[in-house]
This record gives C-alpha cells, sequence and structure tokens, in this order.
C-alpha cells in the first residue's frame, strides 16, 4: 500500500514537471518571444520554477534565447522563443481512394505536399510499403522533423488502432495502424480520426478560427465525419469513437449501411452517395459510372457551377442533406462554429446558402443565430494539415518525448 | 496594457489558491478523512501551502479536524474531514407537469422530499410562487443548507436562464430561471438541464458508476433528454445547449417538432408522445385521452407487465424509439455506459431488453461490446438527486463562494 502510494506520488511529480514544460511550450507558441518574468505571470509559477524549466528546455535545444526585448518598466530583458520554423512535422491523410503526405512546420506551413496514385481495396497493401518508403525518405532528407501525424477515417478505435466502418474501402479495416506505423520511424507516430484532425487544424492554423474554443469541423468527402472542439478540448468517447455524425441515422428506415445502422447521414451526401445518386439518376452527369467518386462529384459541382439546371437542382438536394447533418451537430453539440470541408464543400457558396437555410429552417432560432456555419478556407486540404496539428499537439502537449530534460 | 497584465495575473494567482482550496474539498470529499501529508502527496502540494489552506478552510468552518489517525511509519496525525453530513443542499426538479422538491446532504443522501400538485400551463406561475414559499420555507427551518440546485428541461440556454423549447408545455419557456431564482435566496442558486444534473447524479452519487468519466444519463419522460460525462467532463455546447438528444432527428421527413426540426425522437417515445399513441391506437389502455401522459404511460406499462398482448407489443416498438436514440449516443459521444431513467425506464427490464436488442442490430459490435446499457437504480428521482448533485458540484469547485476565505 505504502509502496503504491510513493509510486503514484513519483509519477504525479512527474507529471506536474512535464505539465509545466508542457505550458511554457504551449505559451511560446501561441503568443511568441516572452520574457521569463511574463511567462512566471502569464502561468503563475514561481521564477525559480521558471528559471529552472526553460534552462532544461534551453539545453535540451528545444527554446532560445533571443536578443533583449524590452520588459516592464522599460527594463530590459532576455527574450525565449519557441522557433516554430526550426522543428517540422509529416502529416499524412488517409481518406479510402486518396493518400497526402505534406511536410508542415510547426504553425502549419506547408512545406511540401504529395498525392499518392489512387488507392483500390487491391492496392492498399502496396500503398501502405508506399507510405513507409515515402515517410522513411522524408524523415532522411530533414532532420528537423521531429514527429508525425496521420489521420484516418473514422470510426477509429484509439486504443486498438484500427477503424471500425470504412464505407465502400473495406480493405483499410485490415490495417491496424498502430502496429503498422507507430514504431516504424526514428521519430513518433501520432493517429488520429480524420475529421478531429480537421477540428485541431482549424484550432491551431486558422487565424479565422484562433481562440474559438467550442468549434466542430464536419467533413463531407469520401465518408462524413465529425470532429468537435468543446470548451477547448477534443470530444472523444470512450473508445475514441464519439462525433461519428456519418453513421448518425436521418431515417431509421432508410437506406442500410456497412455500420449495421439504417439512414447513415453518410449514405445520402458523401462522394460515393453521390456517385451512386449520379448513375441513377443518369442525366446530370453523363458518364458518372465510369469515374472516381470524386470525378463525379466535381464534374456535377462543375456543371451546376455554370449554371445546368438538373445539376443545380441535385447539388441542392446534396447541401439539404448536410444541413440535416448540421442540425444534428447543432443539438448534439452546439458549437459556435461549425466549418465544412472536403470534397463536397467544393461546391462552394452555392452550398453553403442551402445548408443554412435548411439548418434556419429546422433549428431553434436562437441558437442558430449564434452558430456560424462556414467552408473550410485553409490554404492546404484541413486533414493533411490536420495531420500535422496531431503531431504538433503531441510536441507541444508531451515534451519528454521529443528532448532529454532528464 | 500593463494594468491589465497586472490585473489578469492577479486574477489568475486567486484562481490558483481557489483551485488547491477545491482540489482539497474534494479530495476529502471523495477520499474521506486524511492527513494533511497525504493530501499534500495525492495532490503534489507543499506542505507549507497545504497548512494554509487547511487552515483557512478549518477557519471558515468547511473542514475539521479529527482525532488521531494511523499515518505512514505507524507515525499519528491528525486526519482532517468534510463532514458530509452537516451540509444541506435544495435540489428543485422541473419536469413540464410535475415540480419536486428533495433536501439532502452533500452525498446525495435524502432528508426529505416533496412534489407539488401538477403543474398545466395555466398553473406554472403559482407553481413558481409556491417554489419561492417551499425553499424559503425549507432554508428559514435548516441552517445548514448551503445552496440550492434546479434541473430544467433542455434546451436549457446557461447564460441566458431559459429554456429554448418545451415540447407540451410551452408556458415554462417564459419562465427566465436566472431572474426568477439567482437571487431570490440567501443560499447561492444554480441551474443545469435537466438531463446532466441527471448524469452528475450518476456520477457523484451513484456506487455503481462511481470513477466511471465516460457516462451518459438518457432520459426519457415527459422529454427526452441528455447528459454526456466525457473524460470527467460535462460536454456542454457554446450556450450549454449541447446533448439535446430529444431534438436529434431519426427520420428527416418525420413528424414536426415545436423546435423547428422533423422527426425528432422526443415525438416518438416521451409521454406526450406514448399518450398520443395510445389515444390514436384506441384498445391498449382504454381512457387514455382522460388521462396524464404520465398515468397512461404508467397503465400501459402496468398492463404489459401483465402480459396484456397489445401492451407487450407497444411497450416493444417505444423501446425500439429509445433505442434508436441510444445508437444515436453511441455513435455521438461513445459513452461507456448509458443510464436509461425517467418515467419511460419504469417499464424495466422488458424495455430495457428490447433497447439492447435494437442497438446490438445497429451498432458496431466492438463498440457495442463495450457500453453498458442500463436502467437508472437511485433509490430517489435522479433528476431531483440531480439537481443537488449541481450544487454539491458547485460547493466544491467554488469554496470561496460558500465561506469567507479572505
Amino acid at each position: 500500500m505504502n509502496g503504491s502510494i510513493a509510486a503514484n506520488t513519483t509519477a504525479t511529480q512527474a507529471t506536474v514537471a512535464e505539465s509545466n514544460r508542457s505550458r511554457i511550450l504551449q505559451h511560446l507558441y501561441h503568443e511568441g518571444v516572452s520574457s521569463r518574468a511574463q511567462i512566471a505571470k502569464a502561468l503563475n509559477l514561481t521564477p525559480a520554477a521558471i528559471s529552472k524549466i526553460t534552462a532544461q528546455l534551453i539545453e535540451a535545444g528545444a527554446i532560445e534565447e533571443t536578443g533583449d526585448m524590452e520588459g516592464e518598466k522599460n527594463r530590459r530583458s532576455i527574450g525565449l522563443k519557441l522557433d516554430t520554423s526550426r522543428f517540422h512535422v509529416v502529416g499524412v491523410k488517409f481518406a479510402r481512394s486518396l493518400v497526402q503526405i505534406g511536410l508542415f512546420d510547426l504553425c502549419g506551413e506547408t512545406l511540401g505536399l504529395e498525392e499518392l496514385p489512387p488507392v483500390t481495396n487491391d492496392t492498399i497493401a502496396s500503398t501502405v510499403s508506399a507510405i513507409h518508403e515515402r515517410i522513411a525518405r522524408l524523415i532522411k532528407a530533414d532532420s528537423s522533423i521531429v514527429a508525425v501525424g496521420m489521420a484516418v477515417p473514422g470510426p477509429y478505435m484509439h486504443a486498438k488502432g484500427r477503424t471500425a466502418v470504412v464505407s465502400s474501402m473495406q480493405g483499410w479495416r485490415d490495417i491496424n495502424f498502430i502496429d503498422e506505423f507507430s514504431h516504424a520511424f526514428s521519430v513518433p507516430v501520432f493517429i488520429e480520426q480524420d475529421a478531429r484532425a480537421g477540428a485541431l487544424s482549424h484550432y491551431l492554423f486558422d487565424p479565422d478560427s484562433h481562440g474559438e474554443d467550442n468549434l466542430a469541423y464536419y467533413l463531407v468527402g469520401e465518408g462524413v465525419g465529425l470532429g468537435v472542439i468543446d470548451n477547448g478540448r477534443l470530444v472523444n468517447g470512450a473508445l475514441g469513437a464519439a462525433a461519428e455524425i456519418g453513421h448518425v441515422s436521418i431515417d431509421v428506415n432508410g437506406r442500410p449501411c456497412d455500420c449495421g445502422n439504417f439512414g447513415c447521414l453518410e449514405r445520402y451526401c458523401s462522394t460515393p452517395a453521390i456517385r451512386s445518386m449520379l448513375i441513377e439518376e443518369g442525366e446530370a452527369v453523363p458518364g458518372a459510372a465510369g469515374m472516381s467518386n470524386t470525378c463525379a462529384t466535381r464534374r456535377l459541382f462543375s456543371l451546376a457551377s455554370h449554371g445546368e439546371e438538373r445539376a443545380v437542382e441535385l447539388v441542392r438536394c446534396i447541401a439539404r442533406y448536410v444541413g440535416y447533418g448540421c442540425v444534428n451537430v447543432f443539438n448534439t453539440f452546439n458549437p459556435h462554429r461549425i466549418i465544412i470541408g472536403d470534397i463536397v464543400s467544393e461546391a462552394g457558396e452555392a452550398l453553403l446558402d442551402e445548408v443554412r437555410a435548411t439548418v434556419r429552417s429546422r433549428s431553434i432560432a436562437e441558437i442558430y443565430d449564434s452558430t456560424e456555419i462556414t467552408l473550410s478556407t485553409m490554404p492546404t486540404d484541413a486533414i493533411v494539415c490536420g495531420a500535422a496539428a496531431v503531431a504538433v499537439t503531441q510536441f507541444l502537449d508531451r515534451p519528454s518525448m521529443f528532448f532529454d530534460l532528464s
């Protein structure tokens, strides 16, 4: 009993030290160059604690001293800095038939981006090999790379490392992402559900969302997913399978889904659902059957943007389904801001207008009035950026994983 | 600028002091009698800080010293105690036509419970007066009462003090709970959405849920609501209107709802929906039209429990709708434990079996296998207890509100 109490106390002390290091890194990340006195004040730590921890972080190469900066009462003091361009992370987006690999700095600045050849169920194995090879090559060429982040389709079970359902690309279910990647490289690898990565990407990198503690990233692409930040924290659920809006039914007697449920939103407005609709409809996008899900969807949007009547109608119909999902997001998570991203968001303002109209007519007025619905405007895809954001979050949260701080 | 930084620093220091007081109270609440040394270890605070804060709390009457207890290495040390029976809270449940007022100690032990006469839209004003009078009388008679907690139907907008939609009892919408009650008594009043209060009640008072950081309380009664604790924290949303499962549509082309949406779950398995169904069906519960929602529902359950075939069928049908809601809870919040409570849960095991069967057939097997679905077994109604839990949570979180700690 005494032994276990002692062990717990040591663990707690280690946790507190790590937490203080992380708070200092986060402060420098968000606030920029700061003096020891400023950090001490902001974090309510004693000057002695700050001196000790910053010395450790400088010694380890995590932060550095800058020249003099102007301090309070015009006294000069030395600035401390986390050089966000000096550390790089790799972000990998897995989106059923698409894999993107990007190189980013800690602020989400894109330094490089590569798209692998389209994936089919038969080429998943060779795609996985190619990912290994590409990442290893990137790490070898760039010693600034500190971590790899991966964004995978949900429902992704965090502890198990597997995606539970991948509609239309069952082959991905056989990949255990943890076994496959977590010890594959010389730097740590962090894996997160894709839409949750998108939410982190807007939270960390999007100037429009800076400081927004209640936001949702609503991914409408090859799948339909959601990532929610509630009061500054990701909503995860017990297994990491929360916020699976794509498998929330919009019609309990509706279309059957691979997950076992009926009427899942994903069956109505994901790109595979859109392509099926186009094939069935037959006229709006001739030859849709011979196109990929993404190509058929983009062709529809292009025709609609040129005013083709039937295409415009279909985009409106898709937007209504996206809107039904938004109403569900309102009623389940009540965020301040919903950011719609991925392929279906490429339909632009025409889609957004209909989404908003649908939500307005089906939601409580005072909640509608205090919620912003926008399209993602990240310069690089929010999910591949989001994969990087997953890595950056861990870098700031767990400094002892990246630096020798003993 | 410097002024505001200084003000922020003072605020932060005050917050840290309050947070440490709160951590000590919470430790004593959850762990029972502890020595200063044990608290210091558990919370990683210095002995000096512990001495100072506990002296303050003893002086203010929040905690007390007990006799000697056995310390480490068999040294005797003085124990500290938060006497949970010495402080009382009042809990008030507002459930459309039902108002209950209970007196509880800090552990949720029920010391008294009173039900007001049934409320109709016309008697809301007199009910509110009666509540004022009853609470004032309780406080006058019992100087141990430190706070009042209230549980009101959602979607309850926290900052505004109003419930946005109250299907079937619109009159409640005109009550601003904050204006009406927050400064009405000599002790502070805290107001929370009802199902969230239910979740807190199971989190704090239910031995079966002790230490369960991912749980959902699923209220199925006059309304349908949900309270979710995700990783130890209530999911609130920006306005406090998150987790409104009763207004998540199960059929976007379904029955219209007062909230503006169509096919809201509440329209299929709340007691008003059940009574409507019984009236329409005509045979299972003769005279349902002349009964209250609750009476008609209880009559149905009673007939079903006696094996009346048609009643059994209808209970199964209701249970399937409750199950559809559960599937939504799985896919949006992925809790470890879902506790179904309120009037509809009185149908018991017959309902629970069908709910589980519905969820099993419509959810991902590995999520189903790791999620427990149970009925609430609190000895007193989980929402009136939950109202007390709301008050207890604040008492432990914000000691300076209750004691002179200057």
